[in-house]
């Protein structure tokens, strides 16, 4: 049985934060699987089967992969960003746990990617760069008292907090109560970055205080970095302002 | 003027993980300053100068680079993993701040890598797959109080945790009080990763029990993953055991 899963990140948007390790899995594989708009980012090549599927089907696609590969196919399963954080790795897992035992033999491999929060936190200086937490604002599967728990203890922490998934057509209203509740929690000045479809030909990057920060401002193609009562604003001349957490941090 | 700063990121050691930005941005440098380590890492070439320094002088190397680009010069500052997360790009921002006004019109870019939790979590599995917080445990910047605090509002919010810098020569306890923290709060079985050195030679990665974790399984090469209470682990057969982190959790 020669088959494997490599579960591989494509990065934010952009051909040169693919790594070299992702380009070589995708020349060595059979089949590629993945929700339609990641599997489009894969370039059209003779012998590689596409299987491409909607959003919230992240189950029946680790199933289908984990299948294939048990069929001895060379499968790799794609995600934007990094497919171990809020992509395809977990849910990989997960039907493999589920599965039928001899699954647990196969070959499965994670292959790492530029996540959506260091392309963002890059672009605008280094808002990320003192503690930070990552939360996934999507309440598919949890909880909205489990978010809102959860971004109360980030700012008490004082981390800067990576949120994404922040606003879809399903949900349009959670990024507006999300808002509601920092400014509850933070000072009106505290530093909102809004970092949309980062290293793609439609990319935006916005810096706002808190009280200017508005629900359209995020789709689900935004990363909005919320930093820490410390992050700082550069104001330069005819260029963007750089937003950077400084390393050191006293109570 | 044609100089800039690209403060870029190696990844966390595997030549397969260096972004084509990376290289492309190695390619057009004149100079290269960082700490010895990683100057180490960038090949040799005709043209390109090396300035290594030590760990620990992150605010004079920033001036430097800054300096040389602001004298015409196209210097890359190299960091491992991420310059955005505990490394090069906040220190950079810090020392333009605080130097002459000029520098703030210099050419700056920050250049993402995969940072060391991102290929930790690869290897082991997916346990960064729901919400997480990402903790310097470096107490040269920040007070011990505030390490702590952190630490127990991230396992109040049961976010699984990826702590950097566990323990140096210069910190030979830090780490041991971090366990014991752990286990005051957190159940005895819950899961921690030793990641060393991934994607290098030195590559070791061990995920024990909380209550099998030792002080002396970590050192500064070492990134520490603390999966949440629902952070699994897949039994294999001749195999390392798969960890991760569901993608659902309710209260």
């Amino acid at each position: 049985m020669s088959g494997w899963v490599a579960v591989a990140g494509l990065g934010p948007g952009g051909e040169a934060l693919i790594t070299p390790e992702v380009r070589t899995a995708l020349a060595e594989a059979t089949d590629v699987v993945g929700y339609s708009r990641y599997v489009d980012r894969v370039p059209m090549r003779e012998g590689l089967r596409r299987h491409a599927s909607g959003n919230r089907v992240e189950a029946e696609r680790s199933r289908l992969a984990l299948g294939l590969a048990a069929e001895g196919r060379r499968v790799i399963v794609v995600s934007s960003g990094d497919p171990g954080v809020f992509a395809m790795a977990s849910a990989t897992f997960e039907a493999m746990e589920a599965g039928p035992e001899t699954w647990r033999d196969l070959d499965v491999r994670v292959l790492p990617g530029i996540t959506a929060m260091l392309a963002a936190s890059a672009r605008a200086g280094a808002p990320l760069g003192h503690d930070f937490c990552a939360i996934n604002l999507s309440d598919n599967l949890k909880s909205w008292s489990l978010i809102e728990r959860r971004l109360r203890l980030a700012v008490e922490g004082d981390f800067a907090c990576a949120l994404y998934n922040p606003r879809s057509k399903a949900r349009p209203d959670g990024f507006a109560r999300v808002l509601e509740l920092l400014r509850e929690l933070c000072e009106p000045g505290r530093l909102v970055i809004f970092a949309r479809a980062v290293t793609t030909s439609d990319e935006t990057v916005r810096t706002v205080p808190l009280f200017d920060a508005k629900p359209e401002m995020a789709d689900m193609q935004t990363v909005v970095i919320l930093g820490s009562s410390r992050t700082r604003r550069i104001e330069r001349n005819g260029m963007p302002p750089l937003v950077y957490t400084p390393r050191s941090a006293t109570e």
